[in-house]
């Protein structure tokens, strides 16, 4: 991967992938504008986040193109928008698996003529690069695989079915017994389904590699959270969500590279004391709802306002990263025991009752030295949004300050927003 | 059940159960007043309404004192708020299921210190009805039974279970064998339950007797709504709503009795052409989220905007008695197999895909000679509102005539819903 590749034009590729050219420059220009003022303004950035910054410059080309050549040699492309979807199945049956696009307001119009408008920014936004056509990774999708997380998703799919081939898995509500062994079996028949899209059969030995790949990968993110643990922080928290965001549909092994590459020089600045925010910029932990790329709103507005982030309980943070499958599993029964419990451990808004959340974000601001906790929820996010009564009664009781925000993806409540945020951070 | 009891004082009774007698004084009054308005306005209603109408006057009356002296005895009251809590299972272990109050704006200011605003009005009705301690049958309930229908309501029982004792069942989401075989051994961790409440124990005997006598009660509402394809309407819509609603919460074989009296009574009408709305008026079938007692709203402002409502494909509706569950199985399991099947045959807009309510409305329509459709959807009922875009779809296709309503419990847009369904009425 040369950097020569990124004055290469990839519209007749995007062409014919069937994108609606015009408005996709218009949309890349727009997050290339974002990308400027959010990231490449930021002081004393860790050299490793270069990779990333490249990555972005190619966020709809060069990965793009990778998919592309896969797909020509008769690779298969599984598009997810869930960490329930897992990944070591997919390229285990010799498949790669791309998170899809769902961090911008894009379409609505026309998302709004087929769903309601009190639906979620992250669903109206998928929903919306689909409608008007300027997603390349749904694009070079073989198979969408959606899951039962929540009411909105549920019924998007239905929707979404009509226009791509989409499987959705049934994610069950509690995390009893017998709604492990549910998962389980849905394990079973995403097996089935990857293997009959790719023509491959997954093994013992293609699931282990797999696993140990996809381990490794979370292991890197792992390290470069440990290090945010410090003080001054040696990596903003806005470049450590893009490292999240960004493994959900980067190349495994490269990226793995460059991210461990990336902790090594942040574990170096701990070491030497160096960081990117001043030691008494107030720490703030992030919990809530996913923020996909590329949605960077929040973090910008703290660390804007003085703050810094420091950690992110959510489905892009340590929900996606901190728990391993185990790797010492022999047959695929083994391990896909394993994945069953590693994935059910996730806590999830849309499970019943979901108090593990509840204390990994008081374990969290205290292991991160968290000032304050920011509870994010998107509008009619009806799960984190009715949870966010439960993490504010837990914070209180643990003495951790804690601020709710509901907000979507618009940039009309920022100038608010950093009223509330300023204010929030004077006071912790 | 003497009408004399209509003069009994249950003030001594409320406030034992500790009800807030003023705040409730203020509700009862309200909803006699609603009731006047709505019900009593009605000319040429049948003479078989006035059972219903005595059961309105005692709405928190009798029938509590009826828990009342049940509980004394050491019977035990189990509370749903959902069609999928299988009342055969909870008599058939020797208690009483009741439907609690959910269906009037009440006690919102309280209920949006613990929940986010934006949850749908049934919700916040029964969690209002709760936080201000003006349902009896809350208060009677030994055991509040959830279910994970909707993220709403899974989250609001997090929150009821902090005040009451509440069980949640695991519904699934889907519909295939896996998710009936699922639902199937919940009502077996269901039936431990109530047994271990109850301290009785669920026999075949008991079993088949209650399936018997839940059937009965379909039976007749069946009968009722049989009459209703007829042309003029022999009931207003609005009293065949009543009739459900009570279903909900009377005494069974009492209830049975009268509505099978009333079916007698409406069968005749229809013999001798007899109606209660000109055969000329607009016949409106509706769809949509369930209308918990007192919510007649909408089908208040259709009757009085001159049109008659023919049938109701809801939870207080078909929904509720279109199927029985076959009464030739012989062992707990036949009967819990069966009972199994009869349940996931309901098409809650909570299942993906949810195809047999699209089939359901179009063959609705037809059979009851609708003129067109409303499907009514609380704001903030995610699956409803989403599933609207595809009833509009599927009834477009079929050529029959389609609006659609969100709305909410609140007076304040009766004016502007009247108009819309007037212009609606006149266009079909």
């Amino acid at each position: 991967m040369s950097e020569d590749s990124a004055v290469v034009d990839y519209h007749p590729m995007w062409e014919e992938l069937g994108i609606d050219l015009p408005t996709h420059d218009a949309l890349l220009s727009a997050v290339g504008q974002m990308y400027g003022d959010a990231f490449l303004t930021q002081e004393n950035r860790p050299a490793g986040m270069s990779y990333l910054d490249f990555v972005m410059s190619e966020v709809h080309g060069l990965r793009v193109k990778e998919l592309h050549d896969f797909r020509a040699t008769g690779g298969k492309i599984v598009g997810t928008f869930c960490l329930y979807v897992p990944e070591e199945i997919v390229r285990a049956a010799g498949a790669w698996c791309v998170g899809l696009c769902a961090g911008a307001e894009f379409g609505y119009d026309e998302v709004e003529r087929i769903m309601p408008r009190n639906t979620c920014a992250l669903i109206k936004s998928f929903m919306g690069f689909e409608l008007t056509n300027v997603c390349p990774y749904i694009k070079e999708s073989d198979l969408i695989v959606g899951e039962t997380t929540c009411d909105g998703k549920k019924k998007a799919y239905e929707l979404l079915g009509e226009m791509q081939n989409v499987y959705v898995m049934e994610l069950p509500q509690m995390k009893r017994p017998q709604d492990i062994a549910f998962y389980r079996a849905e394990l079973d028949d995403f097996r089935a389904k990857v293997e009959e899209l790719t023509g491959k059969a997954l093994t013992a030995e293609t699931l282990k590699a797999s696993i140990k790949e996809v381990n490794d990968k979370r292991r890197a993110l792992q390290r470069i959270a440990a290090t945010r643990a410090a003080s001054p922080a040696p990596i903003s928290g806005k470049d450590a969500l893009l490292a999240t965001q960004v493994a959900f549909y980067d190349d495994v092994p490269r990226y793995t590279q460059m991210m461990n590459a990336l902790a090594d020089e942040l574990e170096e600045r701990v070491a030497d004391g160096a960081g990117v925010a001043p030691a008494a910029a107030k720490r703030v932990l992030i919990t809530g709802t996913p923020m996909a790329l590329p949605n960077w709103k929040l973090h910008d507005i703290i660390e804007k306002s003085g703050g810094i982030v420091v950690g992110e309980e959510m489905c892009t943070g340590s929900r996606y990263y901190d728990t391993l499958v185990p790797e010492d599993g022999e047959t695929v029964e083994e391990m896909f025991d394993a994945l069953a419990a590693k994935y059910m451990d996730i806590n999830c808004a849309c499970f019943t009752p979901n108090q593990g959340r509840m204390d990994d974000i008081v374990r969290m601001a205290r292991e991160y030295n968290a000032d304050g906790v920011i509870d994010y929820a998107l509008n009619f996010c009806a799960t984190y949004q009715a949870e966010a009564f439960s993490v504010e009664k837990a914070l209180q009781q643990a003495g951790i300050p804690i601020m709710k925000i509901d907000t979507d993806y618009s940039a009309e409540d920022i100038g608010q927003l950093s009223t509330r945020v300023e204010a929030f951070l004077e006071m912790i």
